[in-house]
């Protein structure tokens, strides 16, 4: 596609320099750490403001061109890429922290603020945002995903901590859903509508966030078990006991060896959980106690304690950098990342299974996850370029998917579906897809936001 | 309206005895617990399968007929009244617990089944469903309400409780919405459009409920304030202390002596809030002492603790008993129930601003309020059929509202839009309820499902 001259003027008037047709800019929004490909964009543009977005959004709209909206560029599933070519619109100067209100235990953001530096201009207050996925994403990136991460399992995911929001629709219109009350029964929810519908409807650019209170005390720890079932096991009795986690992270015997190599820690090459409880000394001595005791019944040992900031630090940036550790398993492969999530009863199983399809087809695939929901994902490293190890991997991946949905799990529990779930979404939602087409035509008739994501073809 | 010959040998044909045209069983679903008033429905039917659901919308469809959903009756802006005529399908015969899968801390449940009614078939499993709007409601109007209650300060609401939907769309399409997984990326959030759409997107035969397990030690208490702004400021401290409250409820003077005189409880006619603890032993004792640190430091006197079921059940009875027992402040009266949500640090004002309200207007109007939610309710006692007094109450209800959108808040926290707030929705949404209108028309295009309610009428 090569833009028309009329478009390119009329952004070339409103931008300036911040419209490039650039190269490196067009190649550096057509990459992402997963294995998806596409061309670049035609155009990469870098609005300031909600006017800027809307009349892009207009200008686009006029000329029938996709309007591709980039956060970080960090999920996992070709979701902002061009693959329809068109006009990325980077979010990445509407960085602002509009405010933060205390009192109320929320702040107003704009979408391109990451969610650590959000959380380095609280450090102050009293208050953290608790969703994370790892990546330092954007957090109108993380909302457009509805992504989660460690901690969900406490503090919900961007469903949950997503108070209201602002949104540029498809015609240019700027509208505001939610509110600032914690709750509301008022009409449609428009915010949830937003939340997770991965640039298909609208553009971000501003979220109300629900903030939460930096508890009073941490604990963690890391502990290992003999085997997976235990690992699982252990997780399924803690959760149904009702401890509080703020977080619990299973790690396999294959990830347990690559954080060792990776970050010099000294893990055993069996399953591990990680684990995390926040609140009053009180609380976190009763909960660490209760889930000890827990633990020890499953067949827990070697119980690591990480009991200052920089112990803590420490084994959550080795979590975090799950993604880089795994791929020194193998130099120079790239990771086909899954992400299902089954109730918490089909765990056991689900983890099980997978990891057997992972040891017949001869791959290398480390698995992790933020179990106490249920989720868990595997890194299936292949060689970049090789389609036939791709495709066993991706192969895994369905069966992983469709398993899930025997089970009334879903095909994706936190990384969305972008174009590479799309081929399993009727079979998750059956006639429900197509009412996500509906919903997809009505707001966005000419099929310009982020086209070829997420809802069917049109007919 | 009389419904045509053809629509009804239909529905005749499909439902025998469960069709009804006599104006005993017709004036039953005109009636409610509020004061809106409309003309009784021209036919009641009561389907019992998701099948027959959706034969009755086909036939009414065909024949242009208004199809309006019933629960339990117990919403409170007229969301159930056949304002436009047409069939009012109740739902109480589908009222079966479908399974429980207590390993998965889940529930599935036809429409009709009522809160009471799990929860009691939930006893033995050591789980139960918190959600608690008082009434004994039924789980699709819940839904269908996006209600909450007493318990949604620590629970959440039913957005946060409905993991999965069945639906009959307005062309008698059955699909299914969510999963049973705890969280998902999957495309839009179908589920959340449909929880708090009042019966006018689809209808609802199934939901998949997320249950919470039965807390190991419970404690309540009641305790008294000099002042209203002393009572909510505990409020406002308490959840900033994050302290994991149950239920926070505030009780303003006028209730309290309602209370009293109706359930014959030994309340002081001041302020009081009503307290609740869910945890393990010692968990509860370090909370209620925490607690009860700040509310000395508000001004709390007379603690009055529930140590024994009896008496807990005793008190939770009084607070949900609290319409009726505020109805007898003045004999004869109905009430205007008005409902907003602010955010935390506009409680105090907010409430103040309320009572001022009611106080200048010569009327009575109880306080009471889930308020760590932010959320308020005013009870204005009117006499039946008297416009001017019922004009008073709206006009202070709709200052109510107004001054909630003005710092932020919802003109509903809880109760929904129906027909009684309507006229409000522009304020709140702006362009937001158009979108609301649009998506309405795209998934009913007959306008056939609870037409004339929540949203916008069609140009
Ligand atoms: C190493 C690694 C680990 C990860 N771990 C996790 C994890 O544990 N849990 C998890 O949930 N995710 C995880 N992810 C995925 C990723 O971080 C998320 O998908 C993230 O939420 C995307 O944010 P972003 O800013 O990078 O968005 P982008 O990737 O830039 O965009 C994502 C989608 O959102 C749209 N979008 C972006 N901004 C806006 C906006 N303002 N308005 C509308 N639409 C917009 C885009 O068009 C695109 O469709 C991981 C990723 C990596 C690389
Ligand atoms: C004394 C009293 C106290 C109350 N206190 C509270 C409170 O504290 N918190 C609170 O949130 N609410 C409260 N309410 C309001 C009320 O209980 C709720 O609105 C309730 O959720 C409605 O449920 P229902 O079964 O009675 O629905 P109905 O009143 O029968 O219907 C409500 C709406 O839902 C639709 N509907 C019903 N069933 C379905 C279905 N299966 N599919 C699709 N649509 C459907 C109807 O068409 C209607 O629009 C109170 C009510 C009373 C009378």
């Amino acid at each position: 596609m090569t833009l028309p001259t009329e478009l390119l003027s009329t952004l070339e008037t409103l931008l300036d320099s911040r419209l490039s047709l650039a190269a490196a800019d067009r190649d550096h929004h057509a990459a992402s750490e997963s294995f998806h490909r596409a061309p670049p964009p035609d155009a990469v543009v870098w609005p300031e403001t909600a006017e800027e977005v809307a009349a892009i959004v207009r200008a686009c709209a006029d000329a029938g061109v996709p309007v591709i909206p980039w956060g970080t560029g960090t999920s996992l599933e070709g979701h902002a890429l061009a693959t329809q070519g068109g006009v990325t619109v980077d979010l990445s100067r509407m960085d602002k922290l509009i405010g933060v209100r205390a009192e109320d235990m929320q702040a107003s953001v704009q979408p391109g603020m990451t969610r650590e530096a959000l959380n380095t201009e609280l450090r102050a207050t009293g208050l953290f945002f608790p969703v994370d996925p790892g990546a330092n994403a954007s957090l109108g990136g993380m909302a457009a995903t509805r992504c989660s991460g460690t901690t969900a399992v406490r503090y919900g995911t961007m469903r949950d901590n997503v108070l209201a929001l602002e949104v540029v629709l498809a015609d240019g219109r700027i509208i505001r859903t939610g509110t600032r009350a914690a709750k509301s029964s008022s009409g449609y929810d428009l915010t949830g509508l937003f939340v997770g519908s991965e640039g298909t409807l609208g553009i971000i650019t501003e979220l109300t966030l629900r903030l939460h209170g930096q508890p009073e005390e941490v604990a963690a720890a890391v502990c290992a078990f003999d085997t997976l079932e235990q690992a699982v096991e252990c997780v399924t009795a803690t959760i149904q006991s009702g401890i509080p986690m703020a977080r619990i992270e299973f790690v396999d015997e294959v990830a347990a060896r690559a954080f060792r190599q990776y970050s010099g820690l000294d893990l055993p090459g069996t399953p591990h959980l990680m684990v995390e409880f926040h609140g009053s000394p009180g609380t976190v001595r009763e909960d660490t106690g209760r889930f000890g005791d827990i633990a020890r019944d499953c067949g827990a040992k070697g119980f690591d304690w990480a009991t200052t900031p920089e112990d803590r630090n420490r084994l959550w940036r080795m979590r975090h950098g799950a993604y880089h550790a795994c791929l020194t398993l193998r130099p120079g492969s790239t990771g086909v990342v899954t992400d299902v999530c089954v109730p918490m009863s089909h765990l056991p199983a689900a983890v099980a299974a997978a990891a057997a399809d992972i040891r017949e087809a001869g791959l290398i695939g480390p698995i992790v996850g933020h179990v106490g929901d249920g989720n868990f994902h595997s890194q299936i490293l292949v060689e970049p370029g090789n389609e036939a190890e791709i495709a066993a991997a991706k192969h895994i991946a369905t069966r992983m998917a469709e398993r899930a949905l025997e089970v009334g799990g879903t095909i994706t529990g936190e990384h969305g579906i972008g174009i590479g779930k799309r081929s399993l979404m009727a079979a998750e939602h059956g006639e429900g897809w197509q009412v996500m087409g509906v919903i997809k035509q009505t707001l966005d008739p000419g099929n310009i936001l982020n086209p070829g994501k997420l809802v069917p073809d049109r007919a």
